[in-house]
């Protein structure tokens, strides 16, 4: 039987590899990769270091395809549609590539950033490819997903911090809902996704924030405080390490009341 | 400066662990523990087994201390009173273990269960008796927090599963809280801490679960489907692996209208 293992990486130090995750690289044969463009040249050569670092040279080939265009000016409900559109279309790429390029046992695998299970579309198009080569009399193959240490985990790592307070939820969400406002139900909210610093719209003056941009990585930026007093200082901070870099990955707990335990 | 490590060594499965934890075990001279007791007894097995085989014997030690009782009874919000006065009475005896066991450079280690950011009091504590020791013209201690595979990505990776739709949030929460019902705001919530299997008393007809138990151990079960219909099946595989181990630890999600990306 055919095998895609979906392998999380962790997100952004190369040693949030687990050890689960080396064991399943060493099994894959191909590694399919999308060529994301200039943007994330840094997550590309995180992969290539640790292929580098872990697995024989000469036991595996990568694969790449480029990335399809994706419409990323869509507001509102057409934000929805875009994305699914772009997957629609990553799936034919990535069904072309596993046709392509996996033996009757061959053992393909997607790395991916964080944990295979947050924000990333990777299972979703797999399920679907697997379903459409099945109805289409395939034989499939089996998915096999590897859980990693996702930007979640890391931003709180960074910070010392628990997530939850004793007994209480955690949300975690994208920048685009938490424009809605802060959620009245949680006091603790995890929001990731946010191009728009957010963050700095809310009119809350019983939030502290704890950010982190490039988490893991050696350009690891934190900051944390009342969220008024520091949200300008995180923006200005923010789009200095974006201007540098050419790009920026960014997450950050939204805390109520932040002096309960 | 003395430093203290929470080091989170993942969900179950010995290779959860990350090559950061590898890493940061190695630095210890002494690992903190928590006599739990019976219950735990495969708990406490898996770090020896993590410490035999990832750090050269002879150069740490580790120190017990009994947990302290904690009134398991109390309902409502004297529940999360007791669980601050259990957490109080352990912050005691960790402060006598690294006042009496660190040394003026010495690194000791709390081996934490999943992720330290999920559920876990190490941390908090850990800054209690650090503020305390200052407070009282201690030198104070570093703490730094090493992330790993929470039990909700192990669960995830066990199902094949994304947490959120496509721009949707995750929520997660404590069985506790979601007797009183599933929340209307957010579709998907992951449940932990649910000993009264909350999940059956639920009335929604639009919900899926994903439920999992021992998750990344050989003793492994999943059940998934539609809740009404599969609810009693878990009920009754629960309490059976239950009686037949003596302890469970078991989480879900639920998703409401499963059918929609
Ligand atoms: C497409 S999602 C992928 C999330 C990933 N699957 C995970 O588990 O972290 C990308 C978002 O994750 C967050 N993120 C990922 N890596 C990060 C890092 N190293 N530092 C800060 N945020 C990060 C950012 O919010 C970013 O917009
Ligand atoms: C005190 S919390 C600790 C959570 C831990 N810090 C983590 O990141 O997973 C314990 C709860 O985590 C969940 N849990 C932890 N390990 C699990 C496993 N191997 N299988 C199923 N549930 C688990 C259960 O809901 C359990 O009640």
């Amino acid at each position: 039987m055919r095998t895609v293992l979906v392998i999380g990486i962790g997100a952004g130090d190369p040693d949030h590899l687990t050890l689960q995750a080396v064991a399943a690289m060493r099994r894959a044969d191909v590694f399919f990769g999308i060529d994301k463009g200039t943007v994330k040249d840094d997550l590309a050569a995180l992969r290539t270091e640790l292929l580098d670092r872990h697995v024989d040279a000469g036991t595996y080939h990568v694969v790449d395809a480029p990335d399809p265009e994706r419409d990323r000016d869509a507001g509102g409900s057409a934000y929805r549609d875009a994305v699914l559109d772009w997957q629609d279309r990553r799936a034919d790429l990535y069904a072309a590539m596993i046709a392509d390029e996996l033996g009757p046992d061959g053992v393909g695998a997607f790395l991916v950033w964080g944990d295979p299970s947050l924000y990333d579309g990777t299972l979703r198009l797999l399920a679907g490819i697997r379903e459409a080569d099945l109805a289409s009399g395939g034989q499939g193959f089996d998915i096999e997903s590897v859980p990693g240490v996702s930007s979640v985990a890391a931003l709180a790592a960074a910070h010392r911090l628990i997530l939850n307070r004793v007994g209480g939820s955690v949300l975690v969400t994208t920048g685009r809902r938490l424009a809605a406002g802060m959620p009245r139900e949680v006091d603790d909210v995890v929001v990731m996704l946010d191009g728009a610093t957010t963050f700095a719209t809310l009119p809350d003056d019983d939030l502290a924030i704890y950010w982190g941009a490039y988490l893991g990585t050696p350009d690891e930026i934190l900051v944390s405080g009342d969220l008024q007093e520091v949200k300008d200082e995180i923006v200005r901070v923010r789009a200095e390490a974006r201007a540098r870099k050419g790009w920026i990955m960014d997450t950050y707990l939204l805390r109520r009341d932040p002096g309960r335990r």
